[in-house]
């Protein structure tokens, strides 16, 4: 109550001393609608933790569920202080040669400019952490989950992060990424990529007779709560993107929100008659991750491309995820439960491309050509690809040889609810295992 | 980062001429207001689809959940794409004397302006869509749902829109409906009144013994669902009836929020005692629906309506959506499983003539006398019934004649998840069909 | 449509009159920045409603659940009626000595800006209330459910709070608790203990053999809804604190959005090492309760403590709610089945201590030395312990004398989702009783 007095006194003095333009509070009020917009930005996207948490834990199997909605807590809660701590300053502090920022660990020297644009940030930095673990679930260890979680929220997700949102040496390049097609969901999804491979796949997933190959799929156990955690991603997707124009007073803030719209609609949309024609039905979880598809696809070009050329950007990310779930589970035996590799990675390297192809040039004003732009944007695609790929295969590795990336046998099958954490998720109902 | 630079730049050049005032900024000011308020509120509706899958979900059968959400999703997505094109058009494009909007599709030469405008907008047209799939669940054929729902975004909805809320014919009669009782939740419930008769009762609803036809009660199958579904409704609400003020700078704006909650906790609380007295057990989902009730009895009059009589009106709402979920069901044999029509149409109606009965002439401004007010309103509601019967009508008649109507015997009881999905919603769960 | 034109002529009217300078308009920017602000952030703490209700319902058996909603639904909406008649008007109205307020009931005189106050204190006054609902759940009548509620948010929330936030005597004093570790959390968690006592333990918590008690561990039924509402209750966090700020154009509201998030995050943290010490395995339930802790314990001092500061308050909250919630139910045999007078009391006492042993002295403005501030802390927790204990022990000795506190035995053994309303909370699965 006092704080709104002080504030309201110190404006009527500033301004009842006479001649008062406009001039002298303009600054002010540019700055509340930054930080109301951010503030309220931030939530919607912190509230995606819960929309990861839902889809991952409805999109596996019952006994798992415990363990996964502990992972979502805690990469956030680990994220949230490493990125307080060390990776805030690597992506936004004073930049040594456009590849690593130098300074503000600790948020040090933060002023209120500072603390909005950190708290808009580690959301995001969370985003990126939390995508690897639907890709890696079921069967990793939770110790060391922990401890990744650390590293891609202090390190992986900052320094390619300060390269294209800092104005690193790709950002330099003319390379655009509005929201984060790249920057958050790439690198969330090549770093599941990496631990969906070094950990190996579900037992019982992939299991060879002969020389041949069975793939099983594994249902999800809750799917109400998988359609759930889209809905709150969805939602959470408007701060996501249209908090990204990152000023309060832009006047773009709904046409980015219509775009978005569009093209998760559009994703949807594909995903579901893909899985209709491919496999005789329109299929609930294609369905959720092509909505997802058409939001991660429309991320990078959110502002530059025109709600028209949204619908086709979506469209294609719904029946790109389709394919790329397929090959990446029965062609290439890569055991990802959730689709994350597909939804972030397949689909963000897709929209980061689309920047380049259907991108306003003038919007992203990088005063390159249309052909510039797109090898600019595979550059960036190419680049951070290979950034995290070569680091989280250092990181898995290392917990690998560790022994703290898989759980054992036994503990698998018994699920990680009570292997692992000594709990059970559904006490009372009988539950099947269906395994 | 670019986009807050160039912002602050062209500000402080307006700024830095000199005798600037804040006539020349207030435009921008109340633009920025306008904006950010309403893609919160915006977003804050569209999470209402959350609320809506989860209460649909909650009040019926495990062997039909993911075919909800299916439908919850995809009246969403083809609601966008179909109001994008077509809606919009018909409802804010220029006026062919007052009855339909003419120009705008695929929101041709739209400015931010619009953008936002439509974003908003979008939304609610959803929201008519979806409130039908509560009422017809569990037995409707997804094919012609979707098709259901390219009409009621593209068609339905926009025509007796564009008469209300851009200035055409009931407008201009004096007609109030502030944030939709009637424009939005009124249209989608008639609708699901139609679908309801012309698609049938759920097999085993009614069984007709000699003359004697026996009720049977279809309990749903996860209330804890169901009641986050109302929280998430409620809470969206605020974005549905407060962002309705349309104006950032709305001095109403907690007002209309006020009036809002008490109406919805009076709803909830007239629900209740009423099933308490009636039934002799206060009902979880009949208490749950009078919220909703209380909701969408405030819903036109919102902003015209005094905190007290907020609550008079929520109360009546919350009696009338149990005596009318009785009727419908135990008289008049029509099966909504929901109980949307109750909720969305009877109630929807109520809160329109309530605008009448107790709205503040001065506020609502139209000219008219109470005796006037009261008239334009019950024909609003009649009206826009007709309409919306009508064209319901035409519509499921030529769905169910094509055979896109209603799925076939067996698939009805071997639950819409397998046999239109081929998907299990609980996979793992032992789960025994109650019906 | 029509008030935006309105808004937008006004304006311009003013405005072109000509030499209008920042100071005419600039008390109507600072109105429109808290309106919206405030609005969104009062919705925001509404949800939180569904975050309890989620927590609640999936830390208890399944026999309860909608027994659960319920009170959770009603505790709303009974207490926003009560609110509105005479909690409102006892906190906020005209001071009689600094001891309770004595106008504004049913909001009479009331103008845009206490309409707006209002709504975002009337989700404060339900917090408090329905922090109660868990700590009794399971074995409450649901009728002494709703008296309870009444009186706590029409009396024992408001007079409290008129001591500490309209500037009553505890305020004079110097006490500071900027969004309610003691004046919301607090409240509800003493209550709770009280009520907890009164009510006795759930029939088989504690079996006495012999002398000797043994304590059973009676599992929650749905982790993956806990979970949720956990994510629910953090975002909402957002609001509860940030929006504390009371002013749209507070420089701090980031500030404040950074502490919460250090908090929780380090809550969380904390409460699973020692969780993971003390029984062998990082816990679920305690490490949910953790970020609860954390939030409850930086919320009194969110804008006085420094960032850094927040992680170890977080970090010690965290540990004390699971040494609380083991010796409240190991040692003192007291039945809390959700852990809610750990969460809010004894972390909410924590919290508003740490604000007299950490908070900046300037910031707080109290005048008084680090001792002082200490001492005073100290006083307003034991003031409102007094308070809110004798006031609970007198209306839930009542409620028990009349024999509306506690269902009878086979009322408990059936569950009160049947017994209290004649409701299944999952029709048709499996579930055996865990008790």
């Amino acid at each position: 109550m006092s704080r709104r007095l002080w504030i309201g006194l110190v404006l009527f003095s500033v301004l009842a001393i006479g001649q008062v333009t406009a001039q002298e509070v303009m600054p002010e009020i540019v700055a509340a609608f930054d930080m109301i917009w951010l503030t309220v930005a931030g939530a919607m996207v912190f509230f995606m933790q819960a929309g990861f948490a839902m889809v991952e834990t409805g999109l596996t199997r019952a006994k798992n569920a415990s363990n996964i909605i502990m992972k979502n807590l805690m990469d956030f809660s680990v994220g949230a202080l490493a990125y307080f701590a060390v990776g805030w300053g690597l992506m936004y502090g004073t930049s040594a040669g456009g590849f690593i920022g130098t300074d503000q660990f600790f948020l040090a020297g933060a002023d209120s400019a500072v603390f909005r644009d950190w708290f808009f940030q580690v959301v995001f930095a969370a985003t990126a952490a939390t995508i690897v673990s639907g890709a890696m679930a079921e069967r990793t260890k939770y110790s060391g989950y922990l401890l990744y979680s650390i590293v891609v929220t202090a390190v992986i997700y900052p320094v390619s992060g300060h390269w294209i949102w800092n104005g690193g040496w790709l950002a330099e390049m003319g390379f655009h990424d509005f929201a984060g097609s790249t920057v958050v969901h790439s690198v969330g999804a090549w770093a599941a990529l990496v631990g969906a491979i070094v950990i190996g796949a579900r037992r019982g997933k992939y299991v060879k007779v002969g020389g041949q190959v069975t793939v099983k799929a594994i249902q999800g156990h809750n799917m109400p709560l998988a359609a759930l955690g889209v809905f709150i991603l969805w939602f959470g997707w408007y701060g996501f993107n249209a908090g990204s124009t990152l000023a309060g007073m832009d006047a773009d803030i709904a046409y980015v929100a219509t775009t978005t719209t569009l093209a998760a609609s559009a994703g949807a949309i594909a995903a579901m008659f893909t899985s209709w024609v491919w496999f005789g039905k329109p299929d609930p979880s294609m369905s959720l991750n092509g909505a997802l598809a058409g939001l991660v696809a429309i991320t990078a070009g959110t502002w530059v491309i025109s709600p028209s050329v949204a619908i086709l950007v979506g469209l294609i990310g719904g029946v790109l995820v389709v394919i790329s779930v397929e090959v990446i589970d029965k062609v290439l035996h890569i055991d990802d439960p959730v689709g994350a590799v597909s939804v972030h990675g397949v689909v963000g390297a897709w929209g980061t491309l689309a920047v380049g192809l259907f991108g306003d040039l003038e919007k992203i004003g990088s005063g390159l050509t249309r052909g510039g732009q797109i090898g600019v944007q595979l550059v960036g695609v190419a680049v951070v690809f290979a950034w995290v790929v070569v680091v989280a295969f250092v990181l898995f590795g290392i917990l690998k040889a560790v022994g703290l990336l898989r759980v054992d046998e036994g503990d698998e099958m018994l699920g990680l609810d009570i292997s692992e954490h000594g709990a059970e998720s559904y006490s009372g109902f009988q539950i099947f295992s269906n395994m």
